[in-house]
């Protein structure tokens, strides 16, 4: 797989892990070396690796959380830092995402994750 | 100065252009080589030099946008890619921002830009 390829998958691997609903694989997603940052919708900032799976963990043992519609997925590789762009669609509220990766024990794993409400949904 | 330091004054650089209008300076700030992206708040993504900084010179010269007032900055380098999330407060209203820099030409240029809305303002 290309560096591109790879960073597709590591970001296929987060939505799936949040779709199913799988803590364990979401935590395998999420850095451990590097500092870890994420912003959920309407939320502030959470910091560092326990305070960010912590969040995850209420998130995905909440069933009022729907599951998330991905598209318009556009990838950019940096050298040691790879972005994803994409769009999420959740309970059919468009929100936008900005998810990055860095190099960790030969893969992709994710640093920072920002979501956020936009007032329309973009054709795919 | 140091990779954090130096990407810190970038990011100065990019409110300082916001705050003053300066969209020669905006111009300056975004990268050139890669591909650039952009999420302002509440907006769809915006792709491609030419759609970046076409929606800065609008939001540049519209008097009734507010100065930004930026705090909690934390910057990451990861190699040759720069993350730096801040608060952004827009005429009172909390915002979360997400800024990729990359190394351009012997210095950090905006990749992208992630700006949303948050609940509640935290502290500095």
């Amino acid at each position: 797989m290309t560096d591109d390829e790879q960073l597709l998958a590591a970001n296929d691997a987060f939505y799936q892990a949040f779709n199913q609903r799988d803590f364990e694989g979401m935590d395998t997603i999420w850095a451990r070396a590097a500092r870890v940052t994420c912003i959920h919708p309407g939320w502030n900032l959470l910091s560092g690796r326990a305070e960010v799976l912590m969040s995850w963990e209420a998130i995905l043992s909440n069933p009022a959380n729907s599951r998330l519609v991905v598209g318009g997925v556009t990838v950019y590789v940096h050298g040691d830092c790879g972005d994803v762009i994409c769009r999420e669609l959740s309970g059919g509220a468009p929100l936008m995402a900005t998810n990055i990766f860095a190099r960790e024990d030969g893969g992709w794993r994710l640093v920072h994750h920002q979501s956020g409400p936009v007032a329309i949904q973009a054709a795919s």
